[in-house]
């Protein structure tokens, strides 16, 4: 009898655990009905390697041949397998297969033959060889500590990395003090809705289209999102400077449609406002004091129109003057094919605009990486809401990233699939010219989806007619916010992912768009 | 001019992005203004590469000699510096560098120099060459939509690679359909307590000892933690067995010192249940009806004992007869070094005990890969709050630990590190016999911690006397709950993590703690 079950040689370590009870009288008979039972029930999976006969007798701490022997006995009675060379396993039996795992709640890709839906990139390009090569140096450099718990807000080498590249190429006033690493735009969502609730924010501006995901995120931590209108050159901010506070707006002289009568302006100042009363004839165009917006301002989604400029000073304006905060989300703001750069609106105000970036366009949404830069005030806030919860992303991405950012390797995948995508817009457009006449492409001068104007009442019909086609594109209607104020015609649009498809189905998924189309 | 900055050849792709806007009159004036104003206000960093002038010139839509001039004349002026085969870069000055990242909110090493806090392993044994081995294999071998959004639930792949593993391991009845991978035990633990929230439940039964971490996380989701008593045998489970509910608690005799009153049995059957009314003389030693139980029966943290075999039948008995539902912390379980392994609690009853593991103590924290194996009722609504929310972990280390676990990798890593983690247990007993007799170490029969007894009332002495010798360990009374009800004298003790130093660092830790024990 050994004293204890790891007191074996070093090269016990080459070995597997396996946990088993011996059961009843006799160890040989004890062990074989434990066996037997743990594969009879189904623990023990068919094809499972069970440990070697001297393996298990250390850890058992019984003889090596009472194992062998209890081993015999199942192979003889068919429960197990012994192969020279790759030992003792449970038998293949016609048992229930494991069901296959439920389609994930939310999103169901289904069995699409063509897939245009937006919101993905091409996965197949996903740079493999430069990631794996980045990773390999990452994890030869990193300390040991860097494995540890660590700083809620993400790994400083990603975070000094990402305050490089966002004030190089999108014009953000980044200091690796006030970014937080999170787990996608998402996760930053709910993180940004949990701190503003706390401070006494209970309603939000969102745009009049976007994604029910994210007005779904903020409702879940207490606020309510009321959709700012949507008109010709986009989403109209001028409902926001409507917003009392002192001073009263001056600089821009625009004058709202609907001048509004709105509460105490919430804040950190008053982090215990009341909920603003209901105003007495609650009418959608109307707006109660918001303390926050969450806007698209490069590339609104999914309409694809820049914030007008400005419209840009003056939700700025806004923010300041009612002590609000702005969430910019700047989801694509990589893909940009015109000459023109917008640039982060963050730039403008660094103390009351949050910009939110993420991995999941520029390179896949499976490494779930995103970023916040904040303004001073609330990095504490949104590391007091991430870290007890201890909510940081794996390290090892987190330090790929940044190899992958240092080295330039980012900027040169960046750079190729713009390259790509804009080739696909570009064939986009000439197939509808061609094809469809009477459909036009907005919202391309940017991003990974266009928006294709249908004739008036067609919408329905023709996701109806892609689907029948096993065609997956998205109804514009299916991105309005149920509050919705548009001062244009109601538009009937498809949202088409471009860049979705994999290179060699892209020809496939233009052709079969191009045949629903009226 | 060009049509616009993206038409360029594909070599183009190797260049970097830069985001300015000219201002002013004149190209070469408005482009020299801007360049130096991004470095003049700290946004383009010294030593930040730019691009060449043919690749902004493009980018930009303007002559190549106008952004070549620009350059020259910022080089002249000292904001640049040129030099053959590095590029053009941002010039060195004595600007403010950027502050040193702050200390994280809540885990502050220090400088530390002996750590021999327990909960986390040896950080460079982290198996960093058999782990990128298996990275390559796992992401060579990875369909495309892997990297897509994906399954909340997280990858099949680590699913059924987990749920062989944890039945051969760990006696844990598992199917990868009941398997939801996340961030770590407390991302698992926010998420079940707002689970167990939205089914009604208020009151959660936690230990008297434990991580004020870990009660935190459950207050946040809105449930109160109540103790259970800590006697000579580890957790007493009798005040829940004393719970009331049909049938009456029959098959254990033992006789609880406090027989309770409480109020309706909250669960699933309750959604809405009120809370309990306060009890009219509300004594620590006093359980409302709770709906959950929060336990670590493998190896009780930080005391070190298992649960008492009677007391796990008992456990599951009353969460049968309660609908209630057991959180099984098995941290690390895979960390036995007595011939009695202890299998996990989950095994009696998969539909009344969750199940959770992390990699944190096997691998590595940085990591933030931890499992649920969770009854049947409960996955959907674990899904549910967790994937609107998109949490889920990295696919490339799921990926990469699915390949470790199948490949055998996994196995291998753990039993060498329980050897040499055995090792450190036995040298710290061996020096505590010789150097401090009148110290008995208790909890070590697994787990890589033990639990030094100290004569009664020296607890905070001798905490004072490591920190001052800059030695970090943890005074048992430092996760006491303050609710926690001791049928036992308050012991004084250390808690001391062996598994925490590097090798190279062991003996030292060992010696310094023994030059501080009485």
């Amino acid at each position: 009898m050994v004293d204890s079950w790891a007191t074996s040689a070093s090269r016990q370590a080459l070995g597997i655990d396996l946990h088993i009870e011996p059961t009843g009288s006799g160890l040989r008979r004890g062990l074989t009905d434990a066996l037997r039972e743990a594969v009879r029930s189904g623990r023990l999976a068919p094809g499972t390697r069970l440990p070697s006969s001297r393996t298990l007798a250390v850890d058992l701490g019984i003889a090596r041949n009472t194992v062998a022997d209890s081993y015999a006995d199942l192979v003889a009675e068919g429960w197990l397998t012994a192969r020279q060379g790759s030992g003792t396993r449970v038998a293949e039996r016609p048992v229930e297969a494991p069901r296959p795992p439920r389609a994930p709640a939310r999103r169901t890709p289904g069995p699409l033959r063509h897939d245009l839906e937006p919101g993905s990139p091409d996965l197949a390009s996903f740079p493999r060889a430069e990631w794996l090569k980045a990773a390999r140096r990452a994890l030869s450099a990193a300390p040991n500590d860097a494995l540890g718990y660590g700083d809620p807000r993400g790994r400083p080498e990603l975070r000094t990395a990402l305050a490089g590249y966002l004030a190089r190429a999108r014009g953000v006033h980044a200091d690796p003090d006030r970014i937080v690493i999170c787990a996608g735009f998402v996760h930053a969502l709910r993180l940004l809705g949990e701190v503003l609730h706390r401070r006494g924010v209970r309603d939000i501006a969102v745009e009049s289209y976007g994604l029910d995901a994210h007005w779904d995120i903020l409702t879940r931590t207490g606020l309510r999102t009321h959709p700012l209108p949507l008109d010709d050159l986009g989403t109209n901010t001028a409902e926001l400077e409507a917003c009392p506070g002192p001073p009263p707006p001056a600089r821009h002289a625009r004058t709202p449609t609907n001048p509004l009568t709105a509460l105490s302006p919430p804040g950190p100042s008053h982090p215990s406002a009341s909920p603003p009363a209901p105003s007495p004839a609650p009418s959608p165009s109307r707006l109660p004091a918001v303390g926050a917006a969450l806007l698209t301002p490069a590339h609104q989604f999914p309409i694809g129109v820049p914030l007008h400029p400005d419209r840009r000073a003056a939700v700025v304006d806004w923010a300041r003057r009612t002590d609000s905060l702005i969430l910019e989300d700047d989801y694509d703001g990589e893909f940009r094919y015109d000459r023109q750069p917008v640039g982060a609106l963050q730039g403008l105000d660094p103390d009351r605009v949050v910009y939110l970036g993420t991995a999941s366009k520029s390179l896949a949404p499976g490494l779930r990486l995103g970023w916040m830069v904040l303004p001073e005030s609330v990095v504490q806030e949104v590391a007091d809401a991430k870290g007890p919860s201890d909510w940081s992303c794996g390290v090892l991405d987190q330090l790929t990233l940044a190899e992958f950012l240092h080295s330039g390797a980012y900027d040169r995948h960046l750079r190729s699939a713009r390259l790509r995508y804009r080739r696909r817009r570009d064939q986009l457009v000439e197939a509808l010219a061609e094809r469809a006449p009477t459909v036009r492409a907005t919202g391309i001068a940017a991003g990974l989806h266009a928006v294709l104007q249908l004739p008036p009442g067609t919408e329905q019909s023709v996701v109806r007619a892609a689907a029948w086609q096993s065609l997956g594109v998205t109804g514009l209607s299916t991105y309005r916010h149920p509050g919705a104020v548009l001062s244009v015609p109601r538009p009937d649009a498809l949202v088409v992912g471009y860049g979705t498809p994999a290179d060699h189905a892209w020809a496939g998924a233009l052709d079969a768009l191009c045949r629903v189309l009226p």
